[in-house]
């Protein structure tokens, strides 16, 4: 089995009980009984990689692969072990095994790097089990200046407390792993809210962070590409937009004398959609959510609620679209006799990846025989995180019909297998620059 | 106070506790607590008006003022006395106090009329409490065939049991009205499953039925007008509309790869409303539920779930709309990639008033000084059920708005009284005619 194989093997192991917290399907939130076992079966999958395997003090599990000058700014290879509720088995987790693989085949090889290669696995990319997200990847950025332990999961328990209650990690007995043993397994100790900050990285102790990653998007796919290079996390502007028109009987009030609210809504998701569709570009313009009230089949709307989610690697070409798209809403709402209220509840500015490192992604995509492209991430990552850090890369996976958080999440093993020659060539690269450096 | 003064001011009484069984609103379901206050209230409104009071076996309430000949077909004029949750206080009560009014004027001066008039007060035309409507004015029209005793309200509460703890009806001892007790005011016994279809009415006993009712439209505020001759009540069809594309993230998926099942019911809305107001008639088509799945921000709809409703005084114009309609939606379903499945879930013919009554409603309009104006019922009334015992004619009266189902609803006390003018003027030719007969 190649490494790419192994690696969506792993995932698929991780996908069911007792790295599962739900029946039928996955759900591995941080923290929960599933989480801790999933640490368990990939700190031993680190250790057989000749890693030294730690947890963090936010419980994120990291492994360690020796480079020539131990003193040496480290290679970050990561993304986050936690999955949304019935999700699928690769967002994340795929990222991690890719690491791995990375690690597993250096060391086959008997090769270090110049620099050391830690593999982290962070805890709540999703954010699916406490209402905050990416806070172990903020921890271990630096950028958290405090941490919402009183907050509560649906069954109330408590970060605080599932920190608490979080088993110390312990590798079984294994003959072959003496010499990794000696350089630095162990039993973590328990953890507590006191340290949890402790996981920041000092400035200047990381040289990269690297994440590899399924595209949740139908590009690579529609272009028969195996991976592509990210450029950036999207800019991501989100909106309420409130209609008010007036409810009505669907019998008795005749067409030209009606205020419709759902109607209006219409006119105003169209315009929306041809907004981003006419900007030709990365653009994207979603209405994911729409309430329309009261919500009976004989009574005409008299209030609609939905929400917009505006996308791009160029925030200010997100803005320009923003601003069209309020002046759109507006014009109809004027026309049909509709009052609006738009707020806008989101902000997050873009976050591009290193320019040098997107080269020398590129030129490792180009040597695997792969045509480079260059593609932004609308979703958020971990890497947006850690750009506070360090220079910051990512690799996408083509996954099928771009399907993510749905148990239908696909990746073929022949992609994972090139995605991990690409970032062995990435690695390599990046020795080389780093030795001449 | 004249007597539509008094109509509205005894429907705004019978607004609050304890003929409402809602705080801070009404709500009045049919055979609870609040339904038996009104009844009791009503009757004695009724019996003040000279009228002899009962209780039919299906619990709707009757007063009936004798005519010159007790054997002959009697006049039907009711409406509804239950009423929607946070509803209004005409919509339903209105029809039954006008019928009060215009007896208690024929009363007071001393007149009697060929045929005897019955006022009566129907007990569940909204469904609001069990799931059913019209059951008691289906009684009385003879078509119900099989009652759904064992059906219950929200609290588990079956209509056997509901039925058997309406409290029997007691007129209190007042003097004057002697002559109307001997007359046949009577407690009425305890109500039970058994007596239930005994509220049908034989053939050739009802000489017609007449209702009034709040428009629930703006079409009479719109022109200027109090009143309104009703044609008929409008065929209505319904369908249940699925629209499944393939969710996605807002974020990678870029425009012209998405099948986004929102964006694609959008256009479909507008595309229903825009065959609705080029056919420049009483045509009305209505989306007034709409959902979208799985409905978060940051998720592409995969499927969308809506309602259409469909309505016009003309079945064959309805059905033809309704067929553009289907044509339209399956087209730009096919256009974006769309599966669709339209499933009619509701059809009920049209229920025209009778002709000759329309001509004697539009008569007495004219003989107020205000215009005729006919216009189609799009709400389905109680009328429509009575039309399969005799023919019906019905009075719509002006609202606010045209809101009902509303706190909000509101009738003017003088359009009230200019409601009762006409319908006194059609019971006159009623009378005129039936001597001529």
């Amino acid at each position: 089995m190649v490494g790419g194989e192994r690696a969506v093997a792993r995932c698929d192991a991780l996908g069911v009980a007792p790295y599962s917290d739900m029946a039928g399907g996955l759900y591995r939130g941080y923290l929960t009984p599933a989480y801790g076992a999933a640490q368990s079966a990939l700190g031993e999958w680190m250790a057989e990689a000749g890693m030294a395997v730690r947890l963090d003090p936010a419980a994120n599990l990291i492994g360690r692969y020796e480079g020539d000058d131990p003193a040496s700014p480290a290679l970050l290879i990561g993304s986050h072990l936690d999955s949304v509720r019935d999700g699928g088995r690769y967002d994340g987790p795929l990222g991690i095994m890719l690491g791995v693989e990375a690690v597993a085949a250096l060391s086959d090889a008997g090769r270090r790097m110049p620099f050391p290669i830690e593999v982290i696995a962070f805890g709540d990319e999703e954010g699916s089990r406490f209402p905050a997200a990416m806070l172990t990847s903020r921890a271990v950025a630096g950028t958290l200046d405090a941490v919402p332990f009183e907050m509560a999961d649906r069954e109330g328990v408590t970060l605080e407390a599932a920190l608490s209650a979080h088993p110390p990690f312990v590798l079984s007995e294994v003959e072959g792993r003496a010499a990794n043993a000696a350089s630095g397994i162990r039993a973590s100790t328990a953890l507590s809210t006191n340290g949890y900050l402790g996981a920041a990285r000092a400035p200047g102790t990381t040289l990269a962070y690297l994440e590899a990653h399924i595209e949740q998007g139908p590009v690579l796919e529609a272009e028969g590409l195996a991976i592509g290079t990210v450029t950036g996390i999207a800019a991501q502007l989100r909106y309420q937009v409130v209609v008010k028109g007036v409810a009505g009987h669907a019998g008795t009030a005749t067409m030209t004398l009606r205020r419709d609210a759902l109607a209006g809504a219409a006119e105003m998701m169209l315009a929306i959609e041809a907004v981003a569709r006419e900007d030709l570009s990365d653009l994207v313009a979603t209405v994911g959510r729409i309430e329309a009230l009261p919500g009976a089949p004989n009574v005409i709307p008299g209030e609609v609620r939905f929400t917009i989610d505006v996308r791009s690697g160029d925030a200010a070409r997100r803005d320009r679209a923003a601003g069209i798209i309020q002046q759109k809403i507006a014009a109809i709402a004027e026309t049909r006799g509709l009052d609006i209220a738009i707020e806008r509840i989101h902000d997050l500015p873009a976050s591009p990846c290193d320019p040098a490192l997107m080269d020398l992604m590129d030129e490792a995509v180009a040597a695997t025989g792969w045509k480079p492209r260059r593609l932004v991430s609308g979703a958020g990552h971990d890497a947006m995180v850690m750009a506070a850090l360090c220079p910051t890369a990512m690799l996408f996976v083509r996954c099928r019909g771009g399907i993510s958080h749905n148990p239908a999440e696909h990746v073929e093993p022949a992609d994972a297998e090139i995605a991990l020659q690409v970032m062995l060539g990435f690695i390599e690269r990046l020795g080389a620059r780093f030795g001449n450096a």
